[in-house]
């Protein structure tokens, strides 16, 4: 059952690629539609995978294909989420059982898995900006190619976006940006924006105004010559004043819709027309995201993607009754670090908290609920979130910024320039680090360690269990003395009883979990598990080397290195995060001053990019598991013997 | 000379504090607004400094800190080099002539410095942000403070700038953004955004239309009862549509002016209004760079800043006659980087170039000039300026993207997912690597190869030279298998003999400059300089140390560093980079490995926030120049003698 394919529809299963679709009638667009929606519903509910969204954008895909000649013209997808219907009819129909699974394709447009894909993504508001450099080099070359852009509410919200739409607009590119509004993130969409698109697509005050004001013109243009000179004039005017879009038209973009995107007639029509229209222009389509699948389109979020099989009809689950044992489930890392939040909010008034557009994924929902003032879904919008963080701070709050590691990126320029330089004391709470399993290379948290240790006034921590997150949220939120860095990985964690009491740790301080001799392992984080495995194993066999979990990347224990630089011959350093400026990095930088020290090898994510699958997959694939340290350890012991 | 201050008009000299500018008349303020804005030509034509952006905002300076009660309401500045005259107001008038310079006042508003100074900054487009957090966590301390934020139009641009704008709108919160509209950015400002401004202050026709609608309006409310009605509820609405500022009104805010910010009494007025309007609203104020300094108003990028003495009424530089000298100077960096960009793009037409806002900074209006189709100022937007490099690389061009270092930390997000991940190969010609000198924290290039060298698929080179740049770029020009970093330092070059035919140099191949014996100094980039004045001193006392010019810290020349090992017992890596991390770094990564490994200590910047001073001054203080070389180096050879 694992790797079935389902069986397309009739006119579905001819389609391998956009020539067959646009070799069907404009009338049968639909029945397309219908089947392509039943083949994602079919797949995802057999494999998982994100859904609403692609469900969200099947009538647009298909108008896309069936209109423009991909991938001559190019298409670019923004997150990339939606792009199910598009790999679908791009030649991929057959394979997209495989979808998010070890070796098998991407769940995100990828260029070297298609010439349909000209652009790879996953974080959210590149597209513009991919297809306004796509359009300047489609006019160096002389070449008349479309270019089309495919951006959604919730991404517009991001600066990057705003940045794309500013130039392109001066440079009167020939480009269409099509604005999927299904007023949705993964979470429902915050902020203006989304209330000025709510306005255009539902005011009726608006539209009366305008009928209004078109009545009284008609009026004037009948009473006389002077009279109708002015009312022409004003009409034009008048025109471009109440039709929706201004702020579109602001930045030098021609303003076209609200139009329903699940009309895929009127799409088809549409794009055939704005095929025609010079420059830069925006084509705002309304949409249902998990259009055509009840449970979906009632809750958004919790479909937004799905990973263990449901029932076609009712979305009931048809996993193992996983969800009736959850007790015995050991909770997620993000459900940790929400719930501790929740409590350390309680005891201390300062504390605050604010995510970019993730409440549900980084598990912030409960202190938004319990503390609705002092909890901030900013939107898509990383870099604000950051130095949102660090207004706060500045002015004596304690702010708790929830991010995932790959989206801090996104933040780099304000975790240094306004938290770091300036010793704010915001608490990261960095969730998504290290390898994240079927999202693969865009979504890996893998640079975090490395791209904020060279920042002075930072603090870079990572538990090796859920009790060690706890107390580390709980001594960072007692601490002012600059900001301070609490990694956590995608996924459940130990399962161990923690305590209710929070306990201060001692900053930058290691501890020992098992002595040893020849060999010390030193790990960072959770993924010291597989350290503790290999230690077992080898102590089974009569072989004791030593394990310490470092608890912190920087300050480095100093102190419990030089005492292991002493007594051991090797060090292995194991993190789930690059090896190059890292943890082990930091290991090196320090022990290669010193007259005593032993070799070191460091263990962590190789530098190249890692493709998707499960987190288990991924770990065995680069040889950070216990098996993979058993793979260093083993010859060192020998060695020694 | 150096350090005098000038003489303050009667009325500045009494002005120690906002308190005793709130003493003055209303009528005084233009008074005080001449006296400080000749305090500010005085000060900077003897000690240089940034001029003309606080020249602009002399009185919209003067009218917020009379009509607000600082520091109790916040004041958050927006890049902060327009913040002179502030300081002034604030206590530091008698310090001011230290501005920049190492030990006294920082260039931009530092919360270490002052009270009044509510937020650092030196990077731009960060202060709605800030003011939005702590405009919560005023509400939140149920406080009734107020909080104003002041943004330049080239800073509006900034994606960080819209994303605060988006949230702000949204919550609601009482913020007052003061948009200071002088059409610049350091350069002339560009994009759609500028447009749409340049619209609402120059707009006749907007005008004209505007009065002729309210003229028909008022025909219909004479009419009678019925018309009357609809007239009315028209206007209403029409005033909405027809009065400038949509864009601002469609993310939440209110919008006020556009008004003129040189009338200090207008502008005392208005914010007098607005201090008691609630709720998020933008103050459009018209301004002109350089105000009040012909010279600088007629070339306003030229006087964004001034490094020599000039005269106070003609401009005209009273520096040593080095203008006349220049073809004895050596080249800056930048413009050994804009000449050769020229030279490279002259040969290969797929060759274009990008700049977020800094072509003279960057030296880009070379290229700009000789090929304005192939070159690009994308405005202050440093995430777009990476992606739509990707974009136009995924097309097949050759992007060359010009940044400063500390400006990349904006664009890193997109480097790692756009660029990287996709293996791209956009060439980034990374300047201000390194310290800066007078700019300060904000601006120090200190991490770009930390943040860099944990990304897959990047090369990371520095020249020890002029003719190491061109070759570098030459090498790149021609590279398409991945992307590549190329780092060079703000300031001027070896003022070497250049070759015009550009070189191939072998990708990751250092090459060893002076072969010696016990210590090697291994450096990176343009300050090895030091490494060989070291070196040759040491020389002369009959020490021979080797000393290799790296040239890539990615990927490491692992076979020179083979050698190096058998041949040394102890290394020094020299960077203009942190120690963490970086160049050094990478070399203590390689050799913890192998079993005959010499001592190693990494030189470079280290783990603390470095001041603004000279770079001499500063790489002095850090201990990397020449000297502090060789206080590491002569233990070690004493201890082999």
């Amino acid at each position: 059952m694992e790797f079935d394919n389902p069986t397309p529809g009739p006119l579905l299963a001819e389609i391998n690629s956009p020539a067959d679709l646009k070799k069907l009638k404009p009338e049968q667009l639909q029945d397309v539609c219908d089947e392509l929606r039943q083949f994602i519903i079919d797949t995802v509910s057999v494999h998982g995978g994100h859904f609403g969204a692609s469900l969200g954008v099947v009538e647009l895909t298909t108008a896309l294909h069936y209109v423009y000649d991909t991938p001559e013209d190019l298409l670019v997808w923004d997150v990339g989420h939606q792009a199910y219907g598009h790999k679908i009819l791009t030649g991929r129909r057959d394979q997209f059982h495989t979808n998010r699974k070890y070796g098998g394709l991407s769940g995100f447009p990828k260029r070297t898995e298609s010439e349909y894909d000209t652009f790879g993504v996953g974080h959210s508001s590149t597209s513009i900006s991919a297809a306004l450099g796509m359009a300047v080099a489609r006019d160096l070359d002389k070449s008349d190619k479309k270019v089309v852009a495919v951006i959604g509410d919730g991404a517009m919200t991001a600066g990057l976006a705003f940045e794309a739409m500013n130039n392109a607009g001066a440079m009167n590119s020939d480009i269409l940006v099509i604005l999927n509004d299904n007023n949705m993130s993964i979470d429902p969409n915050v902020g203006a924006l989304k209330e000025y698109l709510a306005d255009i697509t539902t005011s009726k005050t608006f539209n009366k105004m305008r009928d209004e004001v078109y009545d009284m013109l008609g009026h004037f243009k009948s009473a006389g010559d002077k009279m109708r000179k002015v009312a022409s004039r004003l009409e034009k005017a008048m025109t471009a004043a109440l039709t929706p879009g201004s702020l579109f038209r602001a930045l030098g973009f021609k303003y076209y819709g609200p139009v329903d995107g699940h009309d895929v007639d009127g799409l088809r029509k549409m794009m055939e027309d704005l095929r025609d229209v010079k420059g830069p222009k925006l084509l705002h389509t309304v949409t249902v995201k998990g259009k055509g699948f009840a449970p979906a389109e009632r809750e958004q979020t919790k479909w937004h993607a799905s990973s263990s099989p449901f029932d076609k009809i009712t979305g009931k689950s048809l996993a193992e009754p996983k969800n009736d044992d959850k007790t015995e489930l050991p909770p997620k890392y993000q459900d940790v670090f929400g719930e501790a939040l929740v409590e350390l909010a309680a005891k201390d008034e300062n504390i605050v908290s604010m995510t970019p557009a993730m409440p549900s994924g980084s598990s912030l929902w409960p202190m938004m609920n319990t503390f609705p003032d002092r909890a901030f879904d900013v939107g898509i919008a990383e870099q604000h979130a950051v130095t949102f963080a660090a207004g706060l701070a500045a002015e004596g709050k304690k702010p708790f910024c929830a991010i995932y590691s790959s989206f801090l990126q996104r933040g780099y320029d304000q975790l240094v320039h306004d938290v770091a330089i300036q010793k704010l004391p915001v608490v990261f709470c960095i969730d998504r680090a290290g390898l994240v399993g079927a999202d693969g290379p865009t979504h890996h948290g893998a640079y975090d360690i490395s791209f904020m240790r060279a920042i002075p006034n930072m603090i870079i921590s990572s538990p090796l269990n859920e009790q060690g997150l706890r107390d580390m949220m709980y001594t960072a939120s007692r601490y002012d003395e600059a900001s301070w860095a609490i990694r956590y990985p995608r996924g459940r964690a130990t399962g161990m009883d923690t305590k209710d009491k929070f306990e201060d740790i001692e900053i930058g301080k290691g501890v020992c979990l098992r002595e040893g001799e020849g060999v010390a392992i030193l790990s960072f984080g959770p993924i010291g598990k597989y350290a503790m495995e290999a230690a077992d194993t080898l102590a089974e066999e009569g072989a004791h080397i030593g394990y310490y979990d470092m608890r912190f990347a920087k300050p480095l224990d100093t102190d419990l290195l030089d005492e292991i630089c002493e007594r051991y011959d090797h060090i292995i350093t194991l993190e789930d995060g690059a090896r190059m400026g890292g943890f082990g990095s930091a290991v090196a930088e320090y022990i290669g001053e010193k007259v005593k020290r032993p070799t070191l090898k460091i263990m962590g994510i190789p530098d190249r990019i890692i493709e998707h699958g499960t987190q288990r997959e991924l770990h065995a694939e680069i040889g950070i598991d216990a098996k993979g340290i058993l793979e260093q350890v083993r010859p060192l012991i020998t060695v020694n013997a």
